[in-house]
């Protein structure tokens, strides 16, 4: 029998670093430090007896929480953020139990325990703290605790022969747990142990026995031999702040040379750098930079019948020049987008990239690695095509193909070609119609370098697959909030985001428009419409986009009637866009950016309630930071239209207020303030002035008190 | 490549069995035949390439139900029944997919695949009947299926040219699918693949590329290779009808000497079985009938004091005349406990025997194995305790011994010569205070060679602790349902017993009353209360027994006020039950047990439907056959004082029936008809006459329609 400590509790504080030899101890079967704990139950064969274990371990633990598919996939946090873990754990009979919570780095052999607590219904619960990039492990151990039994039945007897035979057993605990203590303790633990078999009278060897101070030495060496495992060992990726808070800015850089109808540079761009910060944005998204194909290049509207000067897409991707890990010639020199992204920074802006990995015809892969695509039998290749549909300037990959992992090594690679030109963010287009199995494996394989690396999914598709590319590793995620816009359907949604497991690892990005979705609520809803989105997305949700451009000047002109795309649609010509336009939203937009980031209840979603509103065209929301010191109330009229008024029924308790109790509201936006009086209150919203309030909520009011004379 | 037929779809018929071979192509990576699927996606390593699997593989299977705790667990089913299994199945992009289901019985090597079918929301469902006892295995295997996509595009295409490629690469398909068939299918195949490539009519070449015949054979050989299997190899333990449909009679044998005063044996129980048979019973059940300890014995009413000719605690277990595996001598020798077992079959009763792991003090094994007990510093061996109670009369074994394997050796060898007497029903004493890891060891080494054995759990402890004993293989499980007497109680409990995922492996065990529990409705409710809680228990749940004697004869009287245990309990002393007296229950109980025999609806619980009716007191609630041809509608007064009347509201779609539909509702117990009309009926209930109404649902009334002469 191993006498080692196992899982080495310190009592003078909540977590401790336990070294690596008392955590192999744990893990019995297992062989070498630093293997999953998991292994303690592995299987362990006796002759002639057929059980996988030792059958003396006595605990069951279950239901853990937060666990993605059986620990399949991890969760997401970002630094500083707490993970509050839950398992039901159970024995057999009444006798007590030691719980704990494990954690370490990934690939850390060290392990540090925290003591989980009993809630109710034999719920317990632990939590710890991410203070690092990258991945942590974490799952639950717990075992039959004897001395915690013990004490507690010794305090509830009343034979004295009885009390004396306890004091006996328990005299033999202290001398075990002594073996395994530092040299001290192990002196105070014997002296303590002959002091319980004393002759002293019996009530003051009670009282030793059952003090806090044996208690809380005992729980340092307990005897955890026949500790249970959680079956699996659980990941976090911690991601930085930029995961869970950012504003991006898309744009075409090609549409911003000041000399009209000339292609745009990244020199271009620079000059744009004050203006976007100064509208609050931390992100700028560029489609594809890459060279674009030549040969069946769609011309201006995707027609498929191009002018010989026009552009083509920027999505089809390759040509003589290089593929994807080129820049465009027009765009400038490799060089010209690092020193872009250099100055990007001094802005507080990060240069994100689109990477969307389909080729056109004269993409170099197409000669290098035919293998990589699939053929048709007259000897071309196929190009994306949904019948009768044909895309035929591109190219998919073939992730059938045999030479799967050369493919996906060269995926990767591009990847890493534009982390080493200082890229670490990535919007990637349809990730859906790409390999989940890549996904997974790319984006580990890049986060664990560049762990603080950023991947948003541009898929729009179906609801499983958009969680499973969440699962898969994607940091953030595009949503279907451009097309809910109504009361319910905001509050069903966001209720799903915010509410449900999925938040755990599916992190939200919203936008109001993208270059190919103009939704009819911004083609009708005119300026007060654009600023309704534009506020739900910043306020809703701590990630938020727009294409930047056409949401400033409210471009809303589709290529039909009917249609989401834009007329004239920047994806294939270059524009000139008038940014410095008077009636542009440009100075709101920045006002927005600024309330988002002066108030960290903005910048993240689990606290999102909403309030009932007795008009349906007015939504009411609020969020707050876990300690009430910030409390944001957003409200809005969603008729863009109409003025719309109602009584908000305001839920006191999430907001930490009490009924009857008087608070002023500050409405970020046009600076009055409101004073509000318990759960219901009015409301009058005319869309043609503002049709929002973002309330900064104080909730308490000055009284007769805060003077210096009240008391004399 | 391997081109082997992966898994064998037989488009003849709705399942199949594939041979061995073919299932072993499935599992690529995994060498022997009839290993788990879930091998394939086991760790391939390529030199400087990471990855565990084929990276080819596109389909990704979650969310598949039923599952318990990650497959951890089996679920259970009674022979005959379907399991309907569910999917979430996607793919990368739009390609097609197939997915079927497997499932086999355990250790039997041939998987058998059944189609499974696409719902929405990327959820596929497939069904298979278990038609043997023992363990059956189950999971779910899917690809992309580019068969399907190519004859899917293959109708939407439109330009000549286009069309004629994709015939060719069809034709490459079926050739590639002709390898693997029959000599017969081959040529069919063959010939097909040319016909789609000559110079036929284009339209009529479509039209053999997209025909039913070819698909079908196609679905016979698919070309899934890179086909996915789920993570896990799901079990369900198949039990005959009556771990689902069982009618408990417990009784204590000492009691049924025709003399006075004297202890009762088994030949006098054999006297007794006419009368329990009249009354519908199928199991009954003693309580230990092994040697009684001496030592420590308890008096009559659970005394500390007993006279020298007290009988003692049967749950006080072992003497010098033997323990578990013996009888006690004065209920007869071993030849009689299995003469009585057969007698019993006769008609048509299992004895289920009491199986209680501890010992007297005086029992062989703690002189045997002193090493299965826990010792005292004092010498002594320790008694069971509660502090500052003591059961000084219970030795409780140490489920922490080292000597644990030979422990549960023994333990389980004790169900085993149980099972060579005849028997395979045991109730099992306190279930949660024995090792859980035993359990699950035990009840699978038992049920692996008697597949058809009853495990029923007497854990009336926490929830969960309940739910755990289930999953580790507890056929049936005692439950709340004695402290569960108003109307929202009943609800809320039932709904969490017939309606969560605890329904796939928990089976509810009703009894209004116990030898330990005499509950308080009971004991203030009289005749009306008994037959309440007997008709609520035989209704709502299709298991349910009674503590015979003292249910029958409405035995009310407890130990003192607020107290639950009887008055002069049978569990200390020898009782004579006037078993004839007029006033018993016994015509009452026999109709009901009779009407339960007649109605399948009453001998499931899943189909369980609460109607709401506007009186607390009244709970009205139906049960139907799938096919609702035996539809059963309860109506209990549950006040047992006072004539309660009101209206019920059924839910018709629940019972198969329209609105503004006539009905004939048949009352079993009191004969009467009546007729109903729509949703609202009324309904009253005298509880000094009967407090409910079990009636048979006839869907349809008698119309004119139904006269000969009606259509001239």
């Amino acid at each position: 029998m191993d006498k080692k400590p196992l899982i080495n509790n310190n009592n003078t504080a909540d977590v401790e670093k336990s070294a690596v030899p008392d955590e192999a101890a744990v893990i019995e079967e297992a062989g070498a430090a630093g293997e999953p704990l998991a292994a303690a139950n592995a299987a362990r064969h006796t002759a002639g007896f057929e059980y996988a274990g030792d059958g003396r371990k006595r605990v069951v633990i279950e239901g853990v929480k937060p666990e993605i598919d059986d620990g399949q996939f991890p969760i997401k946090r970002v630094l500083g953020e707490t993970i509050v873990v839950e398992a039901d754990v159970m024995t057999d009979g009444h006798d007590l139990l030691s719980c704990v919570l494990q954690y370490r780095r990934k690939d850390d052999s060290a392990w540090t325990s925290a003591p989980m607590k009993p809630l109710v219904n034999d719920r317990w619960r632990g939590e710890f703290t991410v203070r690092e990039l990258g991945r942590y492990q974490y799952t639950v151990t717990a075992w039959v605790d004897h001395f915690k039994s013990w004490r507690h039945d010794l305090s509830r007897r009343v034979q004295q022969e009885d009390i004396a035979i306890a004091l006996r057993a328990g005299a033999e605990m202290l001398a075990r747990a002594s073996a395994q203590a530092t040299a001290e303790d192990a002196a105070w633990l014997k002296a303590r142990a002959r002091a319980l078999e004393s002759d002293q009278e019996l009530g003051y060897r009670v009282h030793l026995a059952v003090s806090e101070e044996l208690a809380a030495l005992m729980e340092r060496y307990p005897d955890n031999r026949l500790a249970t495992a959680h079956d699996h060992i659980l990941e976090v990726v911690v991601d930085d702040e930029r995961a869970r808070f950012s504003t991006w800015y898309e744009m075409f850089p090609r549409s911003y040379s000041p000399t009209p109808g000339q292609h745009g540079t990244f020199k271009d761009v620079e000059a744009q750098l004050p203006r976007i910060a100064d509208m609050g944005f931390d992100v700028i998204y560029f489609p594809p930079i890459h060279p674009i194909g030549r040969i069946n290049r769609k011309g201006k509207n995707n027609t498929l019948t191009p002018e010989p000067d026009d552009v083509g897409s920027p999505w089809a991707i390759g040509a003589r020049e290089g593929g994807h890990k080129a820049v465009h010639p027009a765009l400038g020199a490799l060089e010209d987008f690092r020193a872009l992204v250099a100055k990007a920074k001094d802005y507080g802006i990060e240069i994100a990239l689109d990477i969307a990995f389909q080729c056109a015809p004269d993409h170099p892969y197409v000669k290098a690695h035919p293998e990589w695509f699939r053929w048709r039998p007259d000897g071309t290749v196929q190009y994306a095509e949904n019948p009768p549909k044909k895309y035929q300037d591109i190219y998919p990959f073939n992730f059938e193909t045999e030479d799967w992992q050369a493919l996906w090594t060269e995926l990767k690679s591009i990847f890493e070609f534009w982390i080493e030109q200082g890229v670490r963010i990535f919007r990637v287009d349809n990730p859906h119609t790409k390999s989940f199995a890549m996904w997974e494996w790319l984006i580990g394989e890049v986060k664990a370098k560049q762990p603080n690396a950023i991947f948003l999914a541009e898929a729009f598709t179906r609801p499983k697959v958009m969680h499973r590319l969440a699962k898969l590793g994607y940091t953030q995620s595009y949503t279907y909030f451009t097309w809910r816009n109504t009361k319910p359907e905001l509050i069903e949604y966001l209720t799903e985001l915010t509410q449900t497991e999925g938040q755990e690892y599916f992190r939200p990005n919203f936008w109001p428009n993208t270059p190919d979705i103009l939704n009819e609520y911004l083609q009708y809803g005119g300026r007060a419409g654009a600023i309704v989105r534009l506020v739900l997305a910043a306020t809703l949700c701590s990630n938020y986009g727009i294409y930047g451009p056409a949401f400033e000047l409210m471009e809303n002109t589709p290529l039909k009637p009917g249609s989401e795309e834009y007329l004239d649609s920047e994806k294939y010509e270059i524009k000139r866009w008038n940014v410095n336009r008077p009636d542009s939203l440009r100075e709101l937009i920045g006002l927005i950016n600024r309330i988002r980031r002066r108030n960290p209840a903005l910048q993240q979603n689990a606290n999102l309630h909403f309030h009932p509103v007795n008009n349906e065209e007015i939504i009411c929301f609020s969020k707050h930071t876990d300690d009430l010191s910030d409390i944001i109330l957003v409200v809005v009229n969603l008729d863009p239209h109409h003025t719309q008024s109602g009584w908000v029924n305001l839920s006191l308790a999430a907001l930490g207020l009490e009924s009857g109790q008087s608070f002023q509201v500050h409405d970020l936006l046009s600076q009055a303030h409101y004073l509000w009086h318990g759960t219901r209150n009015f409301v009058e919203l005319n869309p043609h002035i503002l049709p929002t309030h973002i309330f900064r909520l104080h909730r308490r009011t000055h009284t007769e008190r805060d003077f210096d004379y009240f008391l004399g």
